[in-house]
């Protein structure tokens, strides 16, 4: 096949796929999602993903039929049926199908899975960004499929000609539309606390090990626009392309004054990813 | 038939109605929506929720293919199919069909329409609340289908036996999960502004003329949890019931300090219902 999705154990070419329309996502978005790469037909990290996936099931309380075993094993069989050894591995799971009403209906989730063949980017492209006030809401620790603020932010950036948003409560960076942001700064790597305001990205928490291994310092402190800006370097981070330094900011030439430091956790994480991945 | 569900001129009974995975209400909620009754197969206030609906579109540049004019023929067109005089009339728009990327694809809108067979609530009957912080996004004002944190507090509300809950940021009280909420207090009519913090309600705004009609002064002014539990009345609106009042918060007896005023309100609004409706 040349993409898969699947829905409930029913499974097609994604746009050959359809989707009752009282299922809860159609209505109201209640469902949660993660997502990763394969390589080699090897999931990327998918503990860690699967983990989170049912962390923020159980944050909506969205019960779940399957184990996380199960789970698994219906990710790494549907990925083999792609003719693709590099794909994208998303999938969701929604409050079940019931005619629309705000309550919970009874009954379990609708588990969807959604393949391409995709393969993470160039780790070492430098990217633009633009910024913009966070307007979300204060459940960003939940990987939801609320993504209107996100996909509002996207556009804007792609407008721009950037390739990312970056969110700020007042002050206070959160994180992007779609990645995390961290900085170097004096050798130390600066990066905003897994609270409410963000999603604890798991290509973020590579950077930490990445860190520590590397021995440089991890401070998960909140900093700020302005920390930002004068910052070494800044780092975005997300599953789909692990470390990219920025380069501009709303237009200002930003970072490329640590290189060496951030050339070394690039060079980590894309190991690591390489490693994992069937070398 | 007994129920209809409408996808891009494509209809059938809602649980036969099946839409494409790759609609972008199914990744990001991508969409907004607007709903009213009918009764007698005359749709309440059409013009009012068309117009909120091409402005809940037009704030998240949702381009719809359709005049409000031409939607307002289909939905005119589709009640009468339904075995029902009275219904439940809801209508969505989502930003097309498109493999998942956040920016917004080519085209126009999917429109979507959901038509039960329903009447409106008894308007005179008391409800019991409760109260939760308002962590919602800061878009209220747009009717989007991002709707996590409302569908969390009607399930609180509803485990509490309870019929809504109240959402306030801080001290202030903003709106109800799906509801308006205005307090009567001294033979004032006082009602939360409409920014960015609440949906501008149709039956708030149908409360607000009926109260220039009786002569009762208006207030548009944020107001606090402890003004709401300290108020004579308490009201909460929706086009489903019109005009309920409170009478138990937290488990705290309220209002029911004004029933003569209230009164006159709830028979005016359902009055001109009836009267709207083919009287």
């Amino acid at each position: 096949m040349k993409t898969l999705g699947y829905y409930n154990g029913r499974y097609a070419e994604i746009d050959q796929m359809m989707i009752p329309m009282d299922d809860r996502a159609c209505w109201f978005g209640d469902g949660v999602y993660d997502a990763t790469y394969c390589r080699n037909y090897i999931i990327y990290s998918l503990d860690e993903h699967i983990d989170r996936f049912y962390n923020s099931a159980a944050l909506l309380e969205i019960t779940l039929s399957q184990s996380k075993e199960e789970l698994k094993e219906i990710l790494c069989d549907m990925v083999r049926k792609v003719d693709s050894p590099d794909q994208m591995v998303y999938w969701q799971a929604t409050r079940g199908t019931a005619p629309r009403l705000h309550q919970f209906p009874e009954g379990t989730a609708n588990i969807w899975i959604m393949l391409r063949p995709k393969q993470i980017g160039d780790t070492y492209r430098k990217i633009k960004l633009i910024t913009a006030e966070d307007t979300r809401f204060l459940h960003c620790n939940i990987k939801t499929l609320n993504l209107i603020p996100s996909v509002m932010a996207s556009q804007r950036a792609a407008i721009a000609g950037c390739d990312e948003t970056v969110f700020h409560r007042g002050q206070r960076v959160t994180e992007c539309a779609h990645s995390n942001l961290s900085i170097l700064k004096d050798g130390v790597f600066y990066t905003a606390p897994s609270d409410n305001l963000i999603l604890p990205g798991i290509a973020r928490a590579h950077l930490i090990l990445a860190c520590k291994e590397l021995g440089i310092p991890v401070s998960e402190t909140p900093f700020t626009l302005a920390d930002m800006i004068d910052a070494d370097e800044i780092i975005v981070s997300s599953s789909g392309s692990l470390a990219l330094a920025a380069c501009e900011i709303d237009g200002k030439i930003v970072g490329g004054r640590d290189q060496q430091l951030l050339r070394k956790i690039q060079d980590f994480v894309l190991a690591d990813f390489i490693a994992r991945t069937g070398g």
